[in-house]
């Protein structure tokens, strides 16, 4: 189980995510930064950025954290995700998701991610999901 | 507090996803239909439909299980989505969302939505959520 | 895979749970229905029956349900667990949890659970859980 | 909105739960830890310390780190909670559960909740929980 480089990643998500709205920021040791560039898109009516745009971004980020630990395995699909809305996101930042893996384990991986609005400390959202990983790999 | 129309939920609900992808199909006594156009922005490659396309039909079958008992007030918001995915949706079909309300509290409102590939007996995924809802309304 | 017979899995149970606060009350075709003893030692002050206590049962009553289609494998292990209180549950009242499992693959099972007070047409938690399954059985 | 004494917490506590097998060990700035007394009738055949036990302490953790915020408030109630199961604890260790707030709304308290066998670095289950705070307090 090799650490996969952040550029070879970088580049499987811009294939994987055509939309090319994510951006790896940082691979620190115990934590995977990715931003998702915010657009007009995403927003609702009054500004704020809607909900399924942070579950993307906490999906996305688990999955780069994953994918970090045992190489790009495309089939690697999230079973479940539970997230709690914290806050209103600031409407003209980008979304910064900092993922850190709590398990991973030979066929499911358990990660945290907390969403922060870019140059706000406290998190918009925070979420929990669960990743099973090929075992045939 | 009145049921609020269809027609108007459906006026609603376009303009709040200009995307235009969700459509009302039923209001039965106890749950809500909703449909989600798939289009191939939404795919994965490979052909999968992405996590978040769920996620975000489980959200607005919530949102609209939701104003349809409390009227429309667009300050309802979500606070917390648990989902579980359960099997491979089909590529080429729409995903329906059918959202049961739980509980519908003075300030918040908890719902389960089962997702279907359309004409597929078994859910792709189940999703709970909770909506705050403003008190002063 | 064979269904496992009723009184073979309340032994079961009885001998894993030793407080024998258990009952499987039905076997439908679709669902598992356990009740919960309730006794002094399950209320909290002022008489409501304590969180924990329905977790407890949402987590029994998913076990009895796996264990009813893969036999009785007591390697099987709850992975998560998610719950909403919905409503004050009754004090002198048992609570009947009734289980329909959701997905059945050959590593990992969920389900969900209702939980009555009993008497009561209206649930007073929903909860959803997730069991793996030991592969090597 | 006063921070309460950790004595008077504890006291508290011993009332409320008069199994009396919890016990807050530290407040610091950001994060409350409880610890859960584990004993014999804590554990399932095969010496594994119960789900149940784990989802218990996760439920007065976040009890206390929210009581600690808005001072004593018999009617904060549980409105959510979600656990994933991560390691097998340690069977002869007590458990303790770091609570740390997300979130401390008007009327909604979020917080997670890390457990770990006492002396392991490693958690064994990861929770995030949601309060209700009655509004009229």
């Amino acid at each position: 189980m090799s650490k996969t480089e952040k550029t070879e990643l970088q580049a499987f998500l811009s294939k994987e995510f055509p939309q090319k709205n994510f951006l790896i920021e940082s691979f620190e040791k115990n934590t995977v930064t990715v931003r998702r560039i915010v657009s007009s898109a995403d927003l609702r009516p009054g500004g704020t950025i809607s909900g399924p745009t942070m579950m993307d971004l906490a999906d996305c980020a688990l999955y780069v954290a994953v994918l970090r630990e045992i190489g790009i395995v495309a089939l690697a699909v999230t079973t479940s995700l539970n997230i709690n809305f914290l806050r209103k996101p600031v409407a003209g930042k980008d979304l910064l998701g900092v993922c850190k893996i709590l398990k991973l384990g030979r066929s499911l991986a358990v990660g945290e991610v907390s969403i922060y609005s870019e140059g706000d400390d406290e998190p918009v959202a925070h979420s929990v999901g669960t990743y099973a990983i090929p075992t045939d790999k």
